[in-house]
């Protein structure tokens, strides 16, 4: 297998279970620092701050700091001071997407925003998104973290930013601009993070629609491990294949 | 024109506007009592009991009673107990919806629920919108009282109906079976309470997309009102016409 030179890797059904270790994930990435491979995590969850995330990590014996992170947040963040520097912002989400816009000197704004970006928010509201269509109706640029459908938790698929932000896309008839995976955008920012050239570097994930497709979009190598979404059964329907597969993060050989 | 014998009519944009009175539309009604014609109101609103719309329209001077009102409340609730009586159902909604199951002696459900229905909820909540998504992934069979994607307000447009049901629809990849206009199934219930044929029958509405459609689908003339969505312009764009197009109310002749 190829000596790749840096590691983007996804971490929800890749490092952990929702609240249930993955062992062989904690090998594999005190694996990385040994070699001193560099890496960075992944992850479409708009909610939590990179400290919050690093510190779930550390709790399972992952090694971490938060600038090992790079969540959908920051890239939005990121986005959107690039494409509207000094714009105000109506956004619907948590800590990780406020904290993030609020770092990139991102001004809040109402109905008169200059753009809207929804995240994840379990505290939805039809006057949020009320505020959300109306700015879109006025022409604000319209952005979501992700486009996720569901999110899987000890209760059973939940709604994913996704399906809350089709409230807007089918309200409005505008369609969002999605920054996480499968969109190549976040990888592309990751890539400059990491400091890794494209053709030296790896997409690691479990789910093929999100992770895999991400990194074959990015223009990068991909590792699929079946320990979380898509089964080495579902993965032959589709005709764009991870350069490899594997069934748990134990059988990936450095070299 | 043909002497109707009975009249099924719109609300907002035919028989007032918001909270602004339509002058013809007080005269057209006098005219139908004067004559005995009977007629129903029919409407996509699900949030108030025919009650607080009988009220709402006897303020305004046009001659109403509850009996008068037939809200897609009413047409789910019928739709509902018929194809599953003695169901459980999970509801997303305000009063008008709540109320209507109840008197057709329909039980509350949670994510076990043998049906979801939503309908328009100002209180919308991510808890609500998880069991319902839960339920349908459960099995239960998912209706929509109406698919409306947006309602007029002073405020300017706010999401409708069919863009809160969408969360369900996009989360769960199941989708419902909407219950008012354009679909014929609420016409259809509402020809069976005025108690005239469909070939005596008209449908009164100022949007194209829901009161005539529905008109259409279910086998009716219809009379389009240019006092409310659809402009004499856009209607130029429709291959299905009308059977009749007026300015405004005053303009109908009865025979």
């Amino acid at each position: 297998m190829k000596a790749y030179k840096g590691y983007l890797i996804d971490l929800d059904g890749t490092m952990y279970r929702g609240k249930e270790e993955i062992s062989e994930a904690v090998t594999f990435v005190n694996q990385l620092v040994e070699k001193k491979i560099p890496y960075l995590f992944v992850t479409n969850n708009s909610a939590r701050t990179p400290e919050q995330v690093s510190d779930k990590l550390v709790s399972m014996g992952i090694p971490s700091t938060p600038d090992h992170v790079f969540t959908t947040s920051m890239a939005t963040a990121n986005y959107v001071s690039e494409k509207k520097p000094g714009a105000t912002v109506f956004t619907i989400g948590e800590e990780g997407i406020k904290q993030a816009l609020k770092e990139k000197g991102m001004k809040p704004g109402d109905e008169t925003a200059d753009v809207v970006v929804v995240g994840i928010d379990r505290a939805i509201s039809y006057e949020k998104l009320s505020t959300a269509c109306l700015a879109v109706r006025n022409g604000a640029t319209f952005i979501s973290t992700n486009g996720d459908v569901a999110i899987p938790t000890e209760r059973g698929l939940l709604p994913g930013n996704g399906s809350l932000t089709s409230v807007v896309t089918v309200s409005t008839g505008v369609k969002p601009t999605f920054i996480g995976k499968p969109e190549s955008i976040i990888v592309n920012q990751a890539l400059e993070v990491l400091g890794t050239a494209k053709e030296e570097t790896v997409m690691v994930g479990d789910n093929y629609h999100t992770d895999i497709l991400a990194g074959i979009r990015a223009g990068l190598d991909t590792i699929i491990v079946h320990t979380g979404v898509t089964s080495k059964e579902q993965l032959t329907d589709y005709d764009e294949q991870p350069t490899h597969s594997i069934g748990g993060l134990d059988e990936w050989r450095f070299e």
